[in-house]
Order: structure tokens, then sequence, then C-alpha cells
């Protein structure tokens, strides 16, 4: 995996781990709903990170953007599937999603490519 | 069909007829991009609707809400399916969603029970 | 004027009574702050009340709009500006900025046909 | 307890019914974990709605401002100190943030008022 | 043009060449929708700009902002203009549009300081 | 104090005396309507400093986050008492509010640590 991966899941994991360390129980839980949240169930995983992709995108949150995309690499997302994904995003959210699907783009590159 | 989702789409063709009748090209190019938007491709219409209706709860937008009820309705989705695209919205959006979930289970129950 | 005019403005001005004759003096100074930022400057009123309904447009705002539909109204912009000004916000905002146009037109054709 | 309440309660618990009353696991943990955190902690339950309040305005979404204002009333939260929280809300959100405000003082009206 | 102007010109061409590059037929109409939407029409390219602009800070959009202050400041919008559309952006949007305004000033003298 | 808060600190006080070194009378008003908003009064500021905290998290401003961050500190706000803030920010606005949490906790614990 190339810098713009590697540099995310490090500093993701290294706050994560603080959170987690704080005796604060809520978070704990939010921590916790969130796995089950993309588990497979009547949908599959892969279809609920495409939705936590999406929703990403209208958000406009490139972390949560980049957790998501890493997230559709391993499941199998296509890059054509992942285009249409951000067309949806881009349709919906406007062109202020612009900006993020760039970034976007430049991280999925990273993923495939290397 | 009961009475949200004929008000809805009444009032939607209305307007919808008024925008168009404007001179704008602008908003017509973007009502026809809307379209091409959920057709099938490398994602089914099906998932792409999923994705318009998920991105519309985490925006909380109501009407959009509806509107990709109706879509979902038509191609299939099941209530145990909408219950999980509602818990994505939810755990992405959070709490300020579940007023929107209320509104949308209800149409969704017009939708399914007529 | 129409009715959905008349309701608003006879609610926003009985509310705008109570907020104002609280004695809570930041709330005050924001609404002084509201009145001096669309008075005439280096740009003019007609266009800061454009640039306010944009904004609200975006933020997808229908009170907001409203009041400055209202506001471009009365400062003579035009209908097929009107419509300039949500071609903006529509390809800004996107898809979800649609539900919020359909009321706007509602609402400027009762300012305009009476 | 006026109309507004009365109605804003009642269509609450009907739908809150329904969507516990769905298998969607994910949902349910929200619901606990929303519970859980407005509970005594190092913050009194009184501050963290407060915190909630001030959330809900900002991110303007009136259903849940009614039910913060709720459980302000309830904890005995004053008519002058909701108005500061009206205060930091209207500014950090701005102006966009008013018609819930003229909303929300209609509403705590009616709880203070009965 | 300064360094600011440079890097955020290079990557935003850099990015939309690979976005368009791509075979996503709605990602391409978006973008030219996009160009339509600024063109001179009832209302000046001029003025569609600075809608543009005040759209792009209310929805705290850094790239969007520094987009629409380079083409306003190729269409001749003056600093006191400019300034007066962050005083609409910032009390429609409230505070915390300010670190967008921070930065938007910066971007601006590079602009026009060179 | 660490090189997050001294460069936050810089930047703001840099480009604050840039804006209100603009003749722009609006942006003057805000910067002292904010000033107002946050003073002791039916609530303490510290308080205050907890509610602009809260909503600069779900409004998701990383800069907003900081400034409050500090304010916090310097009212002596706990720790504990911070985690059960965000903890409140995390659950109404959403998983999208995580990332913020992380950098916020990075600045937490600088200005904590030193």
């Amino acid at each position: 995996m190339g810098t713009l991966v590697d540099q995310f899941n490090a500093y993701r994991s290294k706050m994560n781990e603080k959170i987690l360390g704080s005796d604060n129980k809520v978070m704990k839980r939010i921590y916790s709903v969130d796995t089950l949240t993309y588990q497979d169930g009547a949908l599959s995983s892969k279809v609920k990170e495409m939705l936590g992709l999406v929703s990403s995108m209208v958000l406009r949150c490139d972390d949560c953007i980049k957790y998501h995309l890493g997230k559709c690499y391993e499941l199998g997302v296509t890059t054509e599937e992942i285009f249409e994904i951000f067309a949806v995003a881009n349709v919906v959210g406007g062109t202020i999603v612009i900006p993020h699907t760039r970034r976007a783009v430049e991280y999925w590159e990273e993923l495939t490519l290397g």
C-alpha cells in the first residue's frame, strides 16, 4: 500500500486506541455498534460498505471516505462500481462533493495500484 | 397507496412541471442527470436507489427519503433490508437522523400496507 | 399576497417579537447585525439578498428561503434571475435542494401572482 | 401541557415503538446508547441535556430540539438559561438557526405556561 | 501567483482529468452542467460566481471557496466586495464559517498581491 | 504548549487581525457578538464553552473544536468531562464525528500534557 493509506491507517489506529483507552462507556459502545452495523445481514457487508461510502461522501468526511474505500477494496468492489457510487454522491450532494471526490480518486488509486 | 404517498407524489409532479416549464437549461439538465444516475450499470438500479436513500437520510431530507423509499419499494427492497439501510444512516449520521427515520417508517408502512 | 406569504410573515413577526422581548443581549445583537448585513454597500442590497437566498437554499432552510424570496421580490429581482439563483443552488448543493426548490417556486408564484 | 407538546410526544412514542418492534439490532442499540449518554456522570444530566439541545439547534433538527427542550424543562433549566443556549446556537450556527429558534420559543412557552 | 494558488490549481487539474478520464457518464455531465451554470445569462457571470462563493462558504468547502475566489478575481470583484460576501456568509452560516474565512483571506491575498 | 496548539493560535491571531483590519463593519460586529456570547450570565462561561465545543463537534469544524478545547482547558474542564462532551457529540452527530474526535483527543493531550 502507498503512503496515504499507511498514514491514514496508522493515525486512525493510534487515536482509536486512545479513545477506547479512556473510560467512556458511550464511546466504547458507539465503536461496537459501528462494527455490528456493517456485518452481513439481509444486506451483504459489501452493499453496506457502499452505503457507508456514499453517506461519507455526501457528508463530506474525507477520513470516513478513506475508511470505507479501504473496506470496499477489501470486499472486491470494482473501480467501475466505485465511480457509480461517486456519481450518486455528486448528484445528491452537488458540486461541493467534487473536491472530496478528487481526494477519493487519489486514495482509491493508491489502494488499487499499490 | 395511502394519503401520504398520494400527497407526496401529487405535489412533486405538479412542482416539477413548473420547474421544467421554466426556461432554465441548468435545471432541466440536473433533472436529466438525476434520471441517468439511477439506471442499471455496474451497479443495479436497486443498489443505486439504496445509495440514494441512505444519502437522503444522512442529509435529512424527508422528501428525498420518501422518493427513494417509493423507488426501493417498486424495485423489491424488503422491509428487513430497509431497516438495515436505516441502521447505516443512523449510525453514520447520529441520533439527529431518528426523527427522519420515524417519518420514513410511517411512509414505508403506507407503501407496503397500502 | 396569498396565504403562504401572509402566514409566513405573521408567524415570523410574532415570534421575532418574543425573541427580542426576552432580555437576551446576544440575540438582539444578532438581529441587528443581520439587518446591517443586507444594506447597500460595495454590493447593492439586491445582490446581497440574492447571496442570502442562495445561501439559504444550499443550507436548505425553507423559512430563510421564503424571507429572501420576499426581499428579492421587493427589490425587483425577475423570475428569470430567480431561476438562475435556483440553478446555482441546485448545482452546488445537489438534488437534495430540489424539494426546497419546489416549495420556493410555489412561494415565488404567490409573491408574483398575488 | 399544550397541543404541540402532546402531539410531539404521541407521534414520537408511537413511531419509536415501531422502530424498536422491528428486529433490527443496530437500531435497538442506538436507542440504548442514546439513553446512556444523558445520564449523570462527570457532567450532570442537566448539563448534558443542554449539550443535546445546542447540538440539535445548530444541526437544525426541530424534533430533536423539542425533545431536549422537554428534558431541560423537567430538569429545571430556567427560561433565562434556555435563551443563553439559544444565543450560543445562533452565534455558532448563524441566522439559519433563527427559524428553528422561533419554533423552539413557541414550544418552550407551551412547556412553561402549560 | 503564489504557492497556495498554484498548488490548488495543479492538484485540481490533475484529479479532474482522472475523473473525466473514467468512463462515468454521470460525472462528465455534472462537470458540463457546472460549466453551464456560471455563464452569462439573466445574471452576469460575475454575480453567479459571487453566488457560488457564498454557497461554498456557508457549506464550508475550502477548495470550492478557493475556486470561486479565483474566478471572482478574474472577473474583477474588488476586495471590498469580497469582504461583503464574507460578511453574508458569516452572518447566515455563523461563527463556524470564521476558520474558512481566515483561509479565504489568505488565498485572496495571494491572488491579489501575487 | 505543544506544536499543534502554538500553530493554531499563531495562524488564528494573524488572520483575525487581517479580518478585523478590513473595513467590514459586519465582520467586526460578529467578532464582538462572539465574545459577548461566552461571558458569564445565567450560565457560566465554563458551561457556555462546553456548549460551543459540542456545537463545533457536531458541525465538524476542527478549528472551532480546537478553539473551544483551549477555552475549556483554561476554565478547568476535566478530561473525564471532555470525553462526556465527545460522547454527546458522537451520539447526536454520528460516526462521522469520530475523525474529528481523534484530532480533538490529540489536541487535548497537547493542552493537558504540554
